[in-house]
């Protein structure tokens, strides 16, 4: 017997013929003879709707009144879901994220997670009742504000429920089988990853796969909290996400081979950045410090630099970097009004950049692997722009529109193709 | 510069058009130098919808989970609310019945209200800022557990709050311009009410006038609220409740007038009502105490009673009454169970009936008044099947389909008649 939480995403429960399935697979788990806490997302498109409506009222709505309204959406699945499993025998309660304990700080829109106090929760498993806690949302310590976690906001409660009750498992259904070797979307025969460190996972994360928010696989790796990712579609065992690499648990012959050759986990790829260039920028200890400090200071995040050898007879030089696209608009503002300061020539701005990025460990000590991903990419005809390296991960960025054959080329490359086709179920929850 | 409660039902509220009306009305108010609070429904059809989605999973929801779907509605009418205000340059703040202090029993689907303690809503007033509650909904003191307030909930709620705050009026906004001498669908010509007693109210709301409920008219007799009922779509006064007869505040001719002849306030009709007829009970003292006992502990209301004269050479009479239509089964099964104690011949079970009321002062004193009433029937060709009256009321029961030809008959008889249509605006908020 176990204590299991499991999150259902809205795509799990987008109608009432998903809830009454998903209530089923609750239901069985209980049944089974384990404590089970369920957190569950808005139904379907229901935030969108929500924040459809506001935006009818207002173009500007205040951010504690739009956390008040964006909970209305859990409020109504969670309840539905109670319903659901009640009517199959087993008795469930539902719990707002106020009433679960999900204490965050008063950033509305996207509040953190500052302390779980699941008295309730625990109080109502211990009588042998299933606990649906709505996901994405908490409340203020000192003003009972309602708040809400921002993206990725329900994968997050889960794990932190699941740290705050030392729950075994916490198993994140989604509308996929888990965590794959490359999207299926653009590798069709890309293979679901059995295990990965949370190491690697946030490599993945980072790198642009869509299944697990980073912030959520930061908490579980700071809380040892096993991740199981897996369909809500069907049976199968997914993707468990732990602290263990593959290689120990695996048998002694399998060890020698792992401890060998480096572990390619898989292929992640990111459409969301884009590139600026501060050309002709004096060469002098301090400035690309300078620029870096200016960009952050505006807010943005930047992820990728690049700094071109300075052409001796000028002392100028290029700095690029990436950045989210969402954040260019303020690196660009902030960077131009210090164009007389640092004294560069001019910025390029291009979003029209893809990310490739091949995880696995032990890579910084296999020099073979980059020179296999560089030898792959120019053999698909694909050029490549900016590289950085981690001891897991080696990221490139090319063109957006090779991204696709960047993918497939390197997926191939490292022997990840499977021998069927990945089953990919629609879209995607939140 | 007063303390406002202004309350706003669904059809206010239906869409994102009509919650900005509504927002530049509490603006105006906030503006002319009022402490405004505000009570909210669901907008639209909202409630209704997630009934309907609550049956697609099961058909008996558990009590405490339908009230946490059903309170997500007024979650979203009162944050859109609050946007809308906030962006016509009020600020504005929305609260839940929780924390808006409203303690309600633990009787999940038609809480009582025990206690208001709107420390948040005090704060938020002194601070210049409106504040919006949703109504309808409350909380249960000891496990924090949300419930609702059933019908006319929302009335309630912002009776309650303009009670609690000592607030010197209560608006209750609807889609019509008050309350009216009868039903305008129904007598097309029939004139708002300027004033009207709490104990007139009363009788109106318990003879099936809608714009009110009963309990809501109840708690503001009770804690003496001014309530003043008024049409959200123009900026006509309304109707206006309190513990003042109209005759008080007359000039001294008019009081003399008004002291001489009955006031007459209005006609009230009911169609929800069901008429159970026991046939041939044993004419004994104690047998219809027992009936009345079994229906009551049945849970139903019993409304009018009638009991014949006792045929002499049989020694057995026929009992009468009526009820709510919803509480028909109820007593049905309940009484058939006692046949065999209780010795009656038969039931009789009439849905087809009508309830015509006449509600103003001094009735019993003016004996002129029923016959004049009769008179109007029987010209009218209306067949009178039950009669109660009371110091306030006089109702009788006729068909269902001659109810409205009662109606009319009635109002044109106490000439009620206005010269104008008076103004209807479409369908009932809750």
């Amino acid at each position: 017997m176990a204590l299991i939480v499991q999150k259902y995403g809205g795509s799990s429960v987008s109608d009432a013929e998903s809830i009454k399935r998903v209530a089923k697979r609750i239901a069985e788990s209980r049944r089974a003879g384990n404590d089970v806490v369920v957190v569950v997302s808005a139904m379907g498109d229901t935030t969108d709707e929500l924040i459809d409506l506001a935006r009818q009222i207002t173009p500007l709505p205040p951010s504690r009144e739009m956390d008040i309204l964006l909970t209305a959406g859990e409020r109504i699945s969670m309840s539905l879901l109670a319903m659901a499993i009640n009517s199959l025998g087993v008795t469930a309660k539902s719990f707002t994220g106020q009433q679960a304990g999900v204490i965050t700080d008063a950033v509305h829109g996207k509040a953190r997670i500052v302390d779980v106090v699941p008295s309730r929760i625990r109080e109502t498993i211990e009588k042998g009742s299933v606990a649906i806690v709505a996901g994405f949302q908490g409340v203020t310590r000192t003003t009972n504000d309602v708040t809400t976690l921002g993206r990725g906001g329900s994968d997050t409660t889960a794990v932190a429920l699941a740290a705050g009750l030392g729950a075994d498992v916490c198993e994140i259904y989604t509308d996929v089988d888990g965590v794959f070797t490359a999207d299926p979307r653009i590798v069709p025969n890309a293979k679901k990853i059995d295990r990965i460190t949370y190491e690697e996972m946030l490599e993945m994360a980072a790198s642009g796969a869509k299944v697990l928010v980073l912030r959520c696989v930061e908490y579980a790796r700071r809380y040892d909290v096993p991740i199981h990712v897996r369909s809500s579609f069907s049976g199968k065992s997914g993707t468990l996400v732990t602290n263990i690499p593959l290689a120990v648990e695996a048998g002694p012959s399998e060890v020698e081979v792992a401890m060998e050759a480096p572990i390619i986990s898989g292929v992640a790829h990111d459409r969301s950045e884009a590139k600026i260039t501060v050309v002709g920028v004096p060469d002098v200890p301090g400035t690309a410090a300078r620029t870096f400090e200016v960009v952050a200071g505006a807010g943005a995040n930047i992820d990728m630099i690049v700094q071109n050898v300075s052409a001796a007879s000028t002392g100028l030089t290029d700095i690029s970097f990436t950045l989210p696209e969402g954040d260019g608009q303020l690196a660009m503002t902030a960077l131009n009004a210090v164009q007389g300061e640092i004294g560069f020539g001019s910025l390029q701005y291009d979003d029209q950049i893809g990310k490739v990025s091949l995880i696995g460990a032990g890579m910084k000590s296999h020099p073979g692997v980059s020179a296999k991903l560089f030898g792959a990419l120019r053999d698909a005809g694909i050029n490549i722009e900016m590289i950085t390296t981690s001891e897991i991960r080696i990221s490139v960025v090319t063109r957006e529109d090779s991204l696709d054959d960047a993918v497939r080329a390197v997926h191939s490359a490292f022997g990840l193709d499977g021998d069927g086709e990945a089953v990919v179920y629609g879209g995607t929850g939140r």
